[in-house]
């Protein structure tokens, strides 16, 4: 940590900095200025953290130089995590783990039909939502239990494992025992009780990035469920809000090879909610895996003019199939031309 | 609902449209123009917004018309409603309310002086945090319940309400017990299971702005808890995220006469969070009250440089005195200008 | 300047940074941390802002410790600079100076009767766009050097000095003849070009802040101004561009202290751009007094619903005087109470 | 357009919106809601988007049902544009067309090592900065003149053409002459006298969205060039603005399949500024290609940690020879699977 004084800072002010800081037990240097001293703060980048030295007479600003995160920094774990659901691996150097699925589980018919085709059309998971976080209370909330079973049965017959959004802590037995990975959707991000409640789990975690989440702060909630004892963190960019209202959200792929850099855990895209219409969910998949992310996860539905939710951004069966061409086209071609060379900026 | 069909639409896509809303019950009105033909559609708001006929071929976009929120619409509860919390009176034309604390209760003799001197100084509600949600799990995260205690104690001597945040459904019993208001903070403006939580609680309930979320979605959130059976809602701007770094977040006072006109719930205003630094606090305080704002919401503490979170952006008991003075100065103009004629724009 | 090397930096990327800076005349610091080694920069700030010293290996990060603005800075000028047109004093201490008018000059008459209608109600400038930035190139344009002289005789009849905006260096000269003070629209906040051409000029120059500009980067293009000679610039904060849609911009009033902590330069509020709609304009300008700002500057039209451009967000004329009203009460409350005592955050 | 009425509005307020409209020459169209009347209107766009309609009472909202460009719009020209830069062509199905440079020309020597590396790399273009928009005065401003003598010098050494940025009219004539593509700048991106102006020249023109531009606005920007009869114009996202500050944009990939939808015009992309850091340029430069821009405008330096700016977004030779090979592949695998079907969602 850094704190800047301001210019013309009395000296007595500048001890004062001095002192609150070594009475915290912390190491501190001063540099005088032209204009401005600046003091260095060393020690534990915890108990740095938390010092409210910016109210103090004298002080300009306070800059962080360390990261707030450690467990999810890749200082602090060099190699690139693998998180294992079943047979399935995802980060690395693996190919791209492609997650397919409905918004919601409407009918026992349609998941079956869906997970069928998403199979055969080469994904290696199946989404699909029981309990829907939805902006009105008089919206289809979601089938509940009912559709944790039909997801269970859809799992047995292609074998594909599934992932599923848990809402609430109370959730959090029953979700155990029907799903493979734990979605925490992106309004749910900073639910820091949820966060450690899943952290307390054996189950891999799906975390999405918050609307209007710094990729520090998303980093930060990934480090309150590995700090809870739980290693297998997924990190989903699923679009960020921003001005531009063409597009439901703003898919940002910049945060995928930050987050590669930043950390070790494996990064996927949702261009479904990224870009919120399907017109646009094939260009953005193509894109993602060539930004780097070690995944997808996309909403498909057998007829998604009568999807209870998300239709607009869903793929047709047959949509899916295509992009899933596209998108391995431009995975093969990574791979073949990394192959005769080391990566530049992953 | 207004469906816009493309340029060009077939005549069979335009009557799968019609088809499918007429079979959902709902009126259509079909309106053919020189470029483009639109669909209009009667019927009861709820069913009408969950349709997703804009993935439907022909169609170029969905237009809602309606507000989808309900319960909390000035157009259902034409005059403003006023939540009583013991003595004090919020929303309509009472006097601006305000609240002061610290961000969290730290200490019982801390919490004891903050009550006492901005008892004194004027405030008629106390707050103070004892459950934090914390963006890092090793931030201190409150006292718990001891935090809640403390608070009580402080209301005993000093007779003023306490509000404190209400973060998980499981800490609702205990929290009902000691606080007067439930807030739900920014970070969980869409938790909807707590949402539903707490508007099955008798308690009135703060409910914070989300970092990014619309003045709709938050009415939605409103209509949430007010849908549960609890219609005693007051609404808190907090700031929204933006680029602007400089402060911590951009207070958007415009969303004060916005929430006025649209909705009959009280609407107060927290500078502290708003702008995130302390200097800038009286001057947000005084524009929230001027923007017609029923009330505020402010951090205090007796040495901010000591506290052990929001320091930077909480007033000493000294400059919330000074503040108090220049807000009713403020509000008493606004009172004598109004008794004279009739108010524009609210 | 501190540059932030990363963990583990090599002993010769450190060096090669010092020499860098060393080489260029530069003072440096070494502060070894526990973490992170830092390298302090010491020297005049156009010098060290300019360092690309973020490419170099081993670095983490640069942060700028200094502001990049000087002639705008108040450690520059510590007193408030007034600004001058006629007999009208802006900034300081100064009541609020109040810039009414139509957002485009359409016929003579019009402009008449809005300048007599706004004069009478107290308006201390008149405005009105001759030449108009569009996003459509099949809008309106302005009537031109028509509506140049159509201002001129409105000035002629009322005493009211007249702003307009001027969007081309081309178009100076004839600017200069007509009006009092030159208007920057916020979408020409970077053209450098023509701020260094107004810089040129002695006329003040209103300095609108663009749609997404930091206020940072808004003092820097007063800089422009300031350092090409001219040191009447009134900096104008008229709503930024963020996520919410329900208002055409968010007024930030946060601005208004904070500009006038870091400059000395006055700083008025725009709210009918702010929040574009005018039934929240009213409220909106009492909260920019309230908040600080040294004047409005607020579209007026004598029937809005024919106006050429912006009639959604003007004020009829006997709106404009009952704003008039509230703005003054709001004012002296605030004289009166500061009067008593040293103001508190400004 | 639609004109929603307010629930509850009066039949003469209703009656006065069609008066005015019919007017106007408008046809319209009134259909009685259950809750709220609707009032369609038929007409030319560029008469019908100026209407201040929203102003009237008994109005709640307009609703524009057009876009309003036309002449950049697919549905006026269905075919892609293609535009020929010497023997270069962008657009259409033709292959990525890349082009590389410093930010600005520092010196002769410089340019043309930088000139003769991107070329043999497989560059098709060669960009450098002439006149430079800094957002300080203080900065390098660019080698002027002589600087577009080296870019000269350059291409006739390597036959490469030249994109270089104007950034105001008087300089467009000696722009001119030297360069190939004329650059407009993302802060002047709504300088409309320049739009115009360059629209009248016959050279190609580089547009690029400005920071916070809706991809509506960029296309309206385009708009004015091509109404002022130059058809060439490239369009180039490049980041916008948003809360995220690790990255220095947000590079808005999303926005390259929604204007090969919307307009006809060729999209490129500039990761280097996109992005801000050259640690993530080749992955977004990908990313790019692979959401389908007809390709890429990218920063390259012999020396980053000596340049005069954007050193630290610069790739040196070697990465963007690095890139140049990831990117073909990209470009190569997507050719492939495009020649077996027809492509999804383009």
């Amino acid at each position: 940590m850094i704190v800047v004084m301001k210019e013309g800072a009395k000296q007595e002010e500048i001890q004062a900095v001095v002192q609150l800081l070594q009475s915290k037990g912390l190491g501190v240097h001063v540099s005088p200025g032209e204009e401005k001293t600046i003091v260095g703060v060393i020690g534990p980048k915890e108990r740095v953290l938390e010092l409210p030295v910016e109210s103090m007479p004298g002080v300009e600003k306070v800059v962080q130089v360390s990261n707030p995160f450690k467990l999810a920094s890749r200082a602090f774990h060099p190699l690139d995590t693998i998180v294992r659901v079943g047979q399935v691996e995802v980060g690395g150097e693996q190919p791209p783990v492609i997650i397919a699925g409905p918004c919601s589980v409407e009918s026992l018919e349609g998941i079956l039909e869906i997970a069928r085709a998403v199979k055969q059309a080469g994904a290696h998971m199946l989404r699909g939502g029981a309990f829907k976080p939805r902006s009105s209370p008089y919206s289809f909330q979601g089938l509940g239990e009912l559709g944790l079973k039909y997801l269970a049965r859809a799992r047995e017959e292609t074998g594909l494992p599934v992932v599923s959004e848990v809402m609430e802590i109370e959730a959090l037995p029953m979700m155990v025992e029907y799903v493979d990975v734990l979605q925490i959707g992106a309004r749910n991000m900073q639910n820091f009780p949820l966060l450690k409640a899943v952290g307390k789990t054996d189950k891999p975690v799906l975390l999405k990035r918050g609307l209007s989440a710094t990729i520090e702060e998303w980093l930060m909630s990934a480090e309150y469920i590995l700090s809870a004892g739980n290693p297998n963190v997924i990190l989903c960019e699923r679009g960020i809000r921003t001005f531009e209202t063409y597009t439901r959200n703003t898919l940002d792929l910049n945060a995928v090879p930050v987050v590669r850099h930043l950390s070790h855990l494996p990064v996927i895209v949702d261009p479904s909610h990224g870009v919120g219409k399907w017109q646009y969910v094939t260009a953005m998949a193509r894109a993602g895996i060539a930004a780097g992310a070690h995944g997808l996860i996309v909403e498909v539905h057998q007829n998604p003019a009568e999807a209870l939710s998300d239709g607009q951004q869903s793929l047709t069966l047959e949509n899916f199939a295509n992009m899933m061409e596209e998108v391995q086209a431009i995975a093969s071609a990574m791979r073949a031309v990394r192959a005769t060379k080391v990566p530049v900026g992953k």
